[in-house]
């Protein structure tokens, strides 16, 4: 359990083992080059300053939750390093840009090669699209580094974990989420900011790799050999619908995603269809592996600060599942304002008591059967992690 | 050009060839089979009915869209008909119903096999998942009977063609788009319904089949070989943001997806992900055929008109890209209010007008330099169709 910024954590006491990890840093990034290969002036050798929030929620092991919390803004920190210089000049980014070796760069006039004519215009790339794809490929090293570890003797990456993390530069804000964590943006603005981080699984389209133990196709729940030659309700990987068909052999086989919300299971085995690690992961009793199932890659969406106006009761609130299995949006909105209102808009302590607030009331409190919420229901059995961060006013960042 | 409901035809007088084609029907389901297998009382006989509206974007020829707008509403019946008195009763639907030889209805009791106890819930599968996916089947019926139709001799479907698809049924109303034709709903209530039919091709997961000749990476411009070893702006296949990449000998291949926007094409060919029918399309001067990076699954929105009051100023707008490529969502709005203000709310004429109306305004005027619109832009030079719709108060459907 964390609540935070400027930096609180507290454990919620319920386990010994918490796999949620957490990590909160102002991360300063040098560039590595200039872009002309010209001699740099002083004022272009000025770095750029991030903000870095990250929750990564482990399972079967806190191995890649720990490895990730210590290491995914440093890969994010290396991928921006060349776009100091790009990212602070107003111009539309370079195209192309010298190699390393110290190739002449390119111009920008295009010879037309291919049998259409598709190619005379150039695609706009936004700065704000080179910061997405710096981490998105951040999140792919760090994958890349975890079955590297994993190779070394004595060096096992245990486990995977959901990763939520959002970067602060330059005037906007980066969310990407890899699994099923969730923001959610308290604003005046309408940002309806549930990521829902369950996607179709990887495998549907590589049947290759489903060993001939798995059906891709999705029914409402296991098919049984007596029900052979009936019709049964199901949905293929394009359908988003159901329809019914008759059951055949092959349909007896265990399919690829089974279960639903929280109980889903992609190859009977995780419940995440994104997330980093996991590359020794086998489905159950078997030698298949479900790594090429799964996607490292997150799902970034960008909040441009600088074009609405902010007050100090609005926050964007991060959270692991644990808090959001038990709460919804509106209950969190709730419990922001009640929170909000009874501190002075500029104490910053506000914040750290929101999130504690937002912990405790997920957790519940130890009754006869149990950790019980006030409307008697279950607390959250899972690990709960919270970060909740200002957007304006007194205490914000910005 | 098709203005219409109650049925009207109008063609625009651009060009001799419209590729463009419509369909306006009521059709009639009547049920195929009882559920229980149990003798049909005649109050369970009672079949359905929807409406249906259908505009096919034709390339390549007119044939595929001849044949969707002639043949795909009897598909969708085809598909209703084993729904009929399911749809009617209000429990939710059965997951599992007799064969066809007669074997017994299976029990709902779920024996678990299998490593998980994942599946000790069912999924709950709505009836309007029901219609949705009876509408997907359609489609990749309507599109195999195309491919059929390919094989034999002098019944060859000259091209493809995209397709948007309305129906109402018990209350509801579905959109189905597979290209990029595109709906817009203007009412007091909140839809924004601009379905972009513009989705990955299926492509990128299937690079055995591209031949060697392909690239899946996506670059800003066709990459020259003078640039190797510099390094360029890409995009992977699970990437949304850009990057700086080195180039490399195999980065001069021709790209799956080259051009953006309207001048986007799949394999240098085609413009569109989705839709039916062209079985035969090649890569230009090559062999590779195309058709197994396309789609033919629709995606579907669901509209529940009994949520909402509506107004007879309320319609929904369906149109091809020839009316979309040269006005947007708030011109038509504008033109919803200025045509349907000049008559009286129970005239039925008003949606004709309005029809027409859309259909000029993008079709342009002739004058010294071709077709101008009144800000002197180029007007459509594509096929205009539209079908104004409308959704409450007199000459509604319902």
């Amino acid at each position: 359990m964390w609540s935070l910024w400027p930096g609180r954590v507290i454990n919620a006491g319920k386990s010994r083992h918490n796999e949620d990890q957490a990590c909160c840093e102002v991360v300063y990034v040098e560039g590595r080059r200039s872009v002309t290969g010209a001699p740099r002036e002083p004022s272009q050798s000025q770095g750029l300053c991030f903000y870095y929030w990250g929750l990564f929620d482990g399972h079967a092991g806190g191995g890649a939750a720990e490895m990730a919390s210590r290491l995914l803004h440093r890969h994010i920190r290396e991928q921006l390093k060349d776009l100091v210089e790009i990212l602070q000049d107003p111009s539309p980014p370079p195209l192309c840009l010298p190699g390393t070796s110290g190739t002449p760069g390119c111009s920008d006039s295009t010879h037309l090669i291919g049998p259409q004519s598709c190619w005379s215009s150039q695609k706009e790339v936004t700065h704000e699209s080179l910061v997405v794809g710096a981490i998105e490929n951040a999140f792919q090293l760090m994958d890349e580094q975890m079955a590297r570890e994993r190779e070394r003797r004595g060096h096992q990456v245990e486990g995977g974990c959901c990763a939520l993390v959002v970067v602060y530069l330059l005037g906007k804000v980066y969310v990407a989420n890899a699994g099923d964590s969730r923001v959610r943006c308290e604003c005046n603005t309408l940002w309806p900011f549930a990521l829902s981080g369950h996607s179709q699984p990887q495998g549907f389209l590589k049947p290759e790799l489903l060993g001939g133990e798995f059906t891709h196709l999705e029914f409402p729940r296991r098919v049984q050999p007596k029900e052979l030659g009936q019709r049964m309700l199901y949905r293929d990987q394009n359908m988003t619908g159901w329809a019914y068909k008759k059951i055949e052999l092959e349909d007896l086989r265990f399919p690829l995603v089974c279960g639903e919300g929280k109980k889903a299971r992609v190859m009977a085995t995780i419940g995440v269809t994104r997330g980093l690690g996991d590359h020794n992961l086998k489905v159950c009793s078997s030698t298949l592996p479900i790594k090429p199932f799964l996607s490292c890659f997150p799902e970034v969406r960008v909040y441009d600060l600088t074009q609405y106006e902010h007050c100090p009761d609005d926050v964007l609130v991060l959270g692991t599942d644990g808090l959001w299995d038990v709460t919804n949006d509106c209950e969190v909105a709730a419990t922001v304002d009640r929170v909000l209102s009874a501190y002075e808009p500029n104490d910053p302590s506000r914040y750290t008591a929101l999130a504690q607030a937002l912990v405790l009331g997920a957790r519940g409190t130890p009754r006869d059967r149990g950790w019980r919420l006030p409307n008697n229901k279950l607390g959250s059995g899972d690990d709960i992690s919270v970060f909740v961060i200002p957007l304006g006013g007194p205490g914000s960042y910005s």
